[in-house]
């Protein structure tokens, strides 16, 4: 089998690494030999070991028959979205780790894949190496998915663990993150969930067939979570996380990406660092938990070849086409049903036992906050009562 | 596709009920309908809607070209093992979930699908509804797995976890856990780690492609962890687990299930109750964790309709037969190159610190025992230390 993989970045360059190094197993997985035909990239690669596959012109691809999957690892919307449909429109199967273009074309995507009985595969997009659409497809297509929820974006993650651990402010752990390349120099689309609710949105169409637009789910940032309130949330039995969830009720969709209470008894509360973890429920499997590297190189080129090894060897189901979602099936956020967690400065103690009736208030050692969770028939008005108490007052939704 | 049903225990019955419940979905799944055509079974079943297909002859089953899978959920070794390799010889596919014959026989039921080319395919067998096996050979097929550490019997889980959280005793919480249902009658097969000796004979063998002798893997019970030592190791930073293990070194396999001491930083130390949950570490995609129901009429049933649907839609790839191991490449126990965890009474604490030279000690609130951790060049010696602090001294590999 003869492939084209475009974009020689971060990604890119480790799957040509991995099939350099791991040809034999590979072309055993395959049942063929797989080679890469070209790389398409501004950049020229003179000292590359295949630098004399470059190319920078897509349609040299798109009009060669011989090269039958096209692995799309550009980043960003265009031109990767026109050079994945060209070549799904040419007859070739697209592999792809662009949560960007999956979560935004993918209905498009998958659409011309099953026009042209091709295929559109995204495993790379989800949770970089940790194996997790293949066994949603495969493993779990006899029962119904009624819930996920996933730490989804390793940032945060390491954001908000290292807060826990080490006690410092967002602003300082968020600069030790960038020095140690957990986060981007520009870290708006991690930190502010954005990242988070295209793979959500991605999980949802897994799911239930309806890929929603990104942009509709409700995102709230991880920006204002403090030592404070993490430490409180622990006297309470939990933590703070950043939670990528999604659920159905009645035909509507409850999808968020938001900084949530997880109680110990969760897995997803002893998820630290750079992980990634995703908790699915299923009807007849139970509670199901994928756990690894969300991201890097080589674990995300790991899947990549996982989707390309499926092709090869004929494995690979053809899966039915999403359908773009009517975004109006969206639940708004503000009712949700699940408890919630208020952070209360201690000084507003009384206030908040008259706006929050009945409410245990958890203390905690060396802070000047409470905590209390309060049942689902709270839900509604989360927001008003957390005005109500006042001051720095913050509400979590529990998971 | 017409199916055989071999067993109408639980997790027959499971697998039974999910077809009736879920049989839309799974013939969309399977690309065609899906039929049990007939149940094999001792007793009778008049009142069940599938009744009339009971029978108590598997030489029907055998007969019958029409019947292309066989599904074994029937438990013990014979005549399991005897009417799956006649299901293969005579080429139906079979799919189990019993992973005392897969362990015991694996080597040769796998030859016999690969002569007849059909398949035998297992996921049910190890980690029940966990989507575990299929993950590991389709999405880690291009790269090599440098280890497995599992918790793989949710019985022990169930009780070292429960030990751990109530301070109770080992007999307590057994009677508890057999009064709940989580401990069989008799539960010597998974206290005294036989249950998780087969299912890492089997991950073993995917891993490396060798089926050891289930016998010579090294097992050790659980049934001398006291809440002491658990307190212990929680003030050493860890807790007290039955660890499935497998690693390679050198063309030699280390294999054990044993109660482990298990670092904090592991997702497996807090993976609580009767769950299960494996932790892969796999060359390209870096460590993975499976997490999920062990066991259950529904989950482990779950799994067995993966692999016939699988089956049914043409996507499941014909594997490398396992090779019977030869035993003799198994490192005795006493060579595990890990770190050691001593629990020794705190009376003792002068004569191990003079055996264990250099040992901090971790002390711990309420318990008479104190714990050191020592480094891998403690390893080889391990039980004549402890023999030489004597006392009550216990002795746990740390993971």
């Amino acid at each position: 089998m003869k492939i084209a993989i475009l974009g020689m970045g971060n990604i890119g360059s480790g799957v040509v690494d991995v099939i350099l190094k791991n040809g034999a197993q590979i072309e055993k997985a395959c049942g063929q030999p797989l080679e890469i035909k070209y790389i398409l990239d501004l950049r020229d690669f003179p000292t590359h070991p295949l630098g004399d596959r470059i190319v920078h012109d897509i349609n040299i691809i798109i009009n060669d028959p011989e090269v039958t999957l096209v692995a799309e690892m550009m980043g960003g919307s265009h031109p990767a979205f026109d050079f994945s449909l060209s070549a799904l429109e040419s007859g070739k199967t697209v592999v792809t780790s662009n949560k960007e273009v999956v979560a935004r074309f993918g209905a498009k995507l998958t659409k011309a894949a099953a026009l042209h009985n091709v295929h559109y595969l995204y495993e790379a997009s989800v949770g970089g190496g940790i194996p997790l659409i293949r066994p949603i497809v495969d493993c779990l297509a006899s029962e119904t998915i009624t819930s996920i929820d996933g730490i989804v974006n390793g940032t945060t993650n390491y954001i908000l663990s290292s807060i826990a651990s080490s006690g410092r402010d967002f602003d300082d752990v968020l600069n030790e993150a960038k020095a140690l390349g957990y986060a981007e120099p520009n870290p708006t689309a991690d930190i502010d969930g954005i990242d988070a609710e295209r793979k959500i949105t991605i999980l949802t169409a897994l799911m239930t067939g309806r890929l929603y637009t990104p942009e509709k789910v409700c995102t709230e940032s991880i920006k204002d979570v403090s030592f404070s309130e993490i430490k409180t949330a622990a006297a309470s039995g939990g933590t703070i996380k950043l939670i990528a969830h999604s659920s159905e009720e009645k035909g509507k969709s409850d999808i968020f990406a938001a900084p949530c209470f997880v109680p110990q008894s969760s897995p997803l509360s002893h998820i630290d660092g750079v992980f990634n973890s995703v908790l699915v429920n299923a009807s007849v499997s139970g509670p199901l938990m994928f756990f690894g590297s969300g991201a890097g190189k080589y674990p995300t080129a790991g899947s990549i070849i996982a989707d390309i090894i499926a092709v090869a060897n004929g494995t690979q189901r053809h899966a039915a086409p999403f359908e773009k979602a009517d975004d109006s099936t969206l639940l708004p956020s503000d009712l949700h049903v699940s408890s919630h967690f208020y952070c209360i400065p201690a000084a507003l103690r009384e206030k908040a036992e008259s706006v929050l009736t009945g409410a245990q208030l958890f203390e905690c050692e060396n802070t000047d906050t409470v905590g209390a969770i309060m049942p689902p028939e709270y839900h509604k008005d989360a927001s008003r009562r957390r005005d109500e108490i006042g001051g720095e007052t913050s509400v979590y939704r529990v998971i």
